[in-house]
């Protein structure tokens, strides 16, 4: 019986595609199929094809060549009506055009993959149900964290757990843009226009910086793990702009690095504590060595404990690997539940308001620097039940920064404390807050 | 349409199973079903229950209680006559009986879920296409890395990659006593002692420290990687035995991080090159952070580039969170592919001898301090074609150790040069020499 090796099932129909867009991540999926056309085949047992694609200038210069035998099309109705086409794969991105064609796709009885996580944060629930109610896969593996298997593993692998928490690096823009400003110390304006020049961050790049891809992504994760729907429109999000170099100085002399973060927690009540916002991280956590481009997520289940995973978040292949991973479950006739959850639509989220979080916090003041000035800040942060746990003055202007680290306190004691601040003679610039992540526990 | 949340399909019957073993992991199996009983229902639609368990000795003191229900049984018979049961799980551990109770089961057309690493790089080709053959579901998830989800992922989430390389810290016992070496510069036989005083390490640790349960995991995931049979006798094996507290430091002073890696490359021509062995991990690496007893797996894919995971490579709650998760595959109806080909056997790995083996090399000689005795040592190496890069001479006493990292070379040249070293006058301890990582390109 050893080595005995025999095709298992004698190689069917090539499975047919239309694909709607031919970008970045198009090109990266049409390369992975053609390079890795044996392989993909000994695994699921049939041949994958793109016959269609669905592009709005067919003139344009693309990536890769067309693939064998595909041809473009100029209307969604081509794609829809051809019954040959199994599977439509969505990679325009954009709200209205992407939702319309998925929700045809999938009213015309064709499995849906796609990487459009801002569709699905704001319609998932609607489009999951539909997929549902239609016995389709409508898989967007793609969609967090490109490449690396997140919704794979809260779906299938990791899904005896409750979890407690989820922490991703969810955006390479954002992470290059900070990282870039670590190691060189540049300013944040500095680190953008680099980023732009090399390709890593868009011309209009506020859908990254401004959190809110980061954003998307959270809602999916926090879908996944717990099952519920988190209106996108409630979840507090903050950016990268504020962050200055003394941010990441400071941040370094406590032994913290500095990164954007899609977190949510859930508390003994059931409750969900979510956010995307800069935080200090203990430089200890792997979360802190996450460098460049790259995407990592952190989970912590009650069985498991906590599971690291580090990958490529964006790109033309590792985001094509991900949409190519779903076509093929549904070329080996795998039909994974969209969501994990034995459930047509999800409950919403009962959402615990970001005023309410707890944490410890790092707050940067910029002040004149005289008399008085330190005792009046540490006046207002006890009025506000803030407690200090380190606190540092640097600079030799007439502006000078005051630090502090405060111990566990409430975000709307902090809010209400800078707020007061804020309207004080001696301030030099709006004051900044960033949550600190607690020290590892172990891991 | 938005958050009119239904239960999908009605609650069907539970999912019985049959346990095999009620040790470590098997509790920790026990704790999860009991604890997150609503969320797994939530999820698969069914609860799942244990019926029986097979055990040698009932009257055995256990680290959990029974589970509401269950009952046990002396013979395997029992199990697999019961029709009730559709699941037999398999935490006993150990070669023949584990075998045979999953031999029997499966032929009783039962589902089967196993942690034996052991069994499964042993047999595993018979066992899967047995699986295969009756179209039944042979779990293995916990088998490789405990909760980490790489056998899912390679199977299916990453399935659309030709993997060049997969490099892992399998074997939580000997990271646990490597990085206490590290932090504390113990002994190993001190750092032994401390593990199994902590529970880390058996009464007889020959299996992990010897490297043959990362062995065990390492053929797996060549099997999965590749799609390939390589047999488990044939893996070249080094332990964790011969590494000083010096060699930790040497490392520490070249950048580098000594770690007990499971590692397997293709070749061009699609040969692979596999071993175990304690290696020079440079300290960038995410590899290098993986501390205590944690396990990590590193993989490198054409398309997605490096997906680095991390968690809990062993653990009653941790393994168990594993066996749960192919447990509730069942239960949800999904039948995935075993191993994710479409092949009923694999064939033969086709294998680069490891003497062939191309590397950078750290050699740690002992020597007696005389003259003369560099130029002897660096004239062998010449005469093996061993280029040096960096060379370092420490130690005040009669016997210094002489270190060399040196550029690429054939594994062979070292074994020869350090074969002819050892019968030289001037040694004054058995040779050394570990792999030398290359430094990461950009991840």
């Amino acid at each position: 019986m050893q080595n005995d090796s025999q095709i298992l099932k004698p190689q069917a129909a090539p499975l047919m595609l239309g694909l709607a867009g031919f970008g970045t991540v198009g090109s990266g999926l049409i390369r992975i199929l053609e390079e890795n056309r044996e392989a993909i085949i000994r695994r699921v047992g049939r041949d994958i094809r793109i016959k269609t694609i669905l592009v709005r200038d067919p003139g344009k210069t693309r990536a890769c060549a067309m693939p064998e035998g595909a041809r473009f099309c100029g209307s969604r109705e081509e794609l829809l009506n051809d019954p040959e086409i199994e599977v439509v794969v969505e990679l325009m991105g954009g709200l209205d055009a992407a939702g319309a064609l998925i929700r045809a796709a999938l009213a015309a009885g064709k499995h849906v993959v796609t990487a459009n996580k801002a569709l699905l944060a704001e319609a998932g629930n609607e489009l999951f149900t539909l997929a549902q109610d239609k016995g389709l896969f409508l898989g967007y593996e793609a969609s967090v964290c490109g490449g690396v298997p997140v919704v794979q593993a809260l779906r299938s692998a990791l899904s005896a757990n409750e979890f407690s928490s989820l922490t991703g690096i969810l955006n390479g823009t954002c992470n290059y843009i900070i990282s870039s400003m670590t190691i060189n110390g540049t300013s944040f304006d500095c680190a953008l226009k680099q980023a732009q020049e090399l390709g890593f961050a868009e011309a209009d790049p506020t859908l990254d910086i401004g959190g809110f891809d980061t954003a998307h992504k959270l809602i999916l994760l926090v879908r996944l793990a717990w099952g519920v729907d988190y209106p996108y429109a409630e979840l507090p999000v903050t950016g990268i702009r504020s962050i200055s170099p003394d941010d990441i100085q400071f941040a370094r002399e406590f032994n913290y690095t500095i990164k954007l973060l899609g977190r949510a927690r859930r508390d003994a009540n059931g409750r969900i504590e979510a956010g995307v916002f800069p935080a200090m991280v203990p430089t200890s956590y792997l979360l802190a060595r996450v460098g460049s481009s790259y995407n990592a997520v952190r989970l912590e289940g009650n069985a498991v404990g906590s599971i690291f995973m580090h990958g490529k978040g964006a790109g033309d292949t590792p985001t094509g690997s991900a949409v190519a991973a779903d076509i093929m479950e549904i070329a080996r006739g795998d039909r994974p539940n969209n969501l994990g959850y034995n459930l047509r639509g999800l409950p919403p989220a009962d959402i615990v308001p970001t005023e309410e979080a707890i944490s410890s916090f790092y707050i940067r003041l910029r002040v004149k620097d005289r008399i008085g000035v330190m005792r009046d800040v540490a006046t207002v942060l006890a009025e506000h039940r803030i407690s200090i746990q380190q606190a540092l003055q640097k600079g030799t202007d007439d502006i000078v920064s005051l630090i502090f680290m405060t111990h566990a306190c409430k975000t709307k004691d902090v809010i209400g404390a800078l707020a007061k601040l804020a309207a004080m003679d001696f301030m030099g610039a709006e004051p900044v807050y960033y949550r600190v992540l607690p020290p590892p526990c172990g891991d």
